[in-house]
């Protein structure tokens, strides 16, 4: 093989090595991209534990540039969607693509990360990042367009009285969206760096023993646990929403009687809308660079997921 | 005391008795109703086995007659809501009235049922009943309400494919009303009896196992117990409704990840609107009187709960 033919990825097979592999071919619907940056995000951290006996090149959070594809994308400086859907199913025929019933999942599922420095994504998936948008701001497209589903997921209205549960990677940038709507917003923080940077952005930083029960319009519950959910059902008011932001371990227990007797709505959110987001990094509506905590190189992948798994970690970005 | 003085009721204080009190004295909000009717719901059955550690008079379904009241009141034939709510608590003010903070319910929490010769109710939550409704269906009036705050909680499209799981006493109101939407709807049965009615009003009964997972845009779970909520969770499609109108023996496990990864809507939902249901009784779109399975008297009310509790019971009446 030419040098420069190969391109390093962070693959997992039953353990996590850095690879040389040829570069990919792109099929005809696909660009290659070239890496500017990678972020880690904890889906990742738990498809290395046996999380659907994930096996292949990890990485679904990017920035970077076409270096093949169609004339009119070669150059251009690219996020892009994960959910890489059928277009012919149920699903995609009803505008809901990101639940494709035969989708391949960027880094997740039958189809090759983004953590090399070439990699592959169908054309339809990237979207071009305007250049006012720094590529450590870009890097967190995907994270960020998850936190905005929640607004598609539920009605926030100005006057809610919300609550994030949750302070880690995803909550700091679901607590940033939720304060655009003027609602009357706390975040149920465990760290003093949390509340550091809540403070910096006006959001108060609450502990969860400060907060009565019962009152809340909208919980949001990004914690990732059990208790999480059943706090969440505990602050809620009557009649009002709990959003789930993130999954959690195993089969929890879980308060259905309360959810009927109060008749209280609880609501999934996964993958949101992109051109979302980089109308909020433009317009500076969201300040994300103060959540990266580290940078490493795709030869020292080991490393930087291993920091990323450490307790209260931020974000942790992945460059060539 | 003098004859005529005394009312027999139905009261649970650690056991069952048909117990001789004094006939109730209304309070300035409140009428005296003299029983037609009375139905036997699952709570009342789960009431006498230590739900809500419950003491007192039993009952919530009931069709009567004001003895006592505002002249304007007197003599009419009336159902009647069970919450007794407070009027000034945030819910209350916020048109939340039956999830009032303070709330007392009609044979259940702090105010005594309507199992008795005479009960007292807060005129605000009466009803009259137009005269074309026999008792035997107005009688139905509570737990039909219940069913039509289904439509409440969610909006059913007509061209919706919804599944009902669980044909007992609620499940196959539910039906009904869910059957007026113009939906297409599939009722699960486990009997053949639930399959019969089910016929007669042309909704298509079916074994849970007939059904595809993944296809259905809202899944009505009046089975109460956890493994109804799983088969509504595997049925319903991504994006789905699951509605929840049953309360669950102690704290289920529920697949909460699936929540988020299919990013579905639960919610739950209890007491519902009684005008509804007058209009729904009075039009004949109900059909309620093929349920009724037995008629008691007061005095009988402990065999008419025994009977109540046998499997596949459908509803047991009681009267004076």
């Amino acid at each position: 093989m030419e040098p420069g033919q190969t391109s390093r990825a962070v693959a997992f097979e039953g353990d996590l090595r850095v690879i040389d592999r040829a570069r990919p071919v792109p099929g005809a619907d696909e660009a290659l991209i070239r890496l500017r940056l990678g972020g880690i995000c904890n889906t990742d951290l738990e498809l290395i534990q046996g999380y659907k006996n994930f096996s292949g090149v990890l990485g679904h959070e990017f920035v970077g540039d076409v270096y093949e594809g169609p004339a009119d994308w070669m150059g251009r400086r690219v996020v892009g969607e994960i959910n890489v859907s059928c277009g012919v199913c149920d699903m995609c025929r009803r505008d809901m693509s990101t639940h494709c019933r035969q989708r391949r999942i960027l880094g997740m599922l039958n189809y090759d990360g983004a953590f090399a420095d070439y990699f592959r994504l169908v054309v339809r998936n990237l979207h071009p990042v305007p250049e006012a948008i720094p590529d450590e701001a870009a890097v967190f497209a995907e994270p960020l367009a998850a936190a905005c589903q929640i607004l598609e997921s539920a009605h926030l209205r100005p006057s809610d009285r919300v609550i994030m549960l949750g302070a880690g990677k995803l909550g700091m940038l679901g607590a940033q969206v939720l304060r655009l709507t003027g609602c009357d917003l706390a975040v149920v923080v465990r760290r003093a760096q949390q509340a550091d940077l809540l403070t910096r952005w006006g959001i108060p930083a609450v502990e969860r023993s400060a907060l009565p029960d019962g009152q809340a319009d909208v919980v949001v519950d990004c914690t990732g646990d059990a208790s999480g959910f059943s706090d969440a059902l505990a602050l809620v008011r009557p009649r009002g929403t709990v959003v789930l932001k993130s999954t959690y371990t195993g089969i929890p227990q879980a308060d259905l009687t309360r959810v009927v007797v109060q008749e209280v709505r609880v609501v999934g959110s996964r993958c949101g809308p992109m051109e979302t987001v980089l109308r909020l990094l433009e317009q500076r509506l969201v300040d994300v660079e103060p959540l990266i905590e580290a940078r490493y190189t795709l030869d020292e992948a080991r490393h930087a997921l291993e920091h990323a798994a450490r307790p209260g970690a931020m974000k942790i970005l992945l460059g060539p």
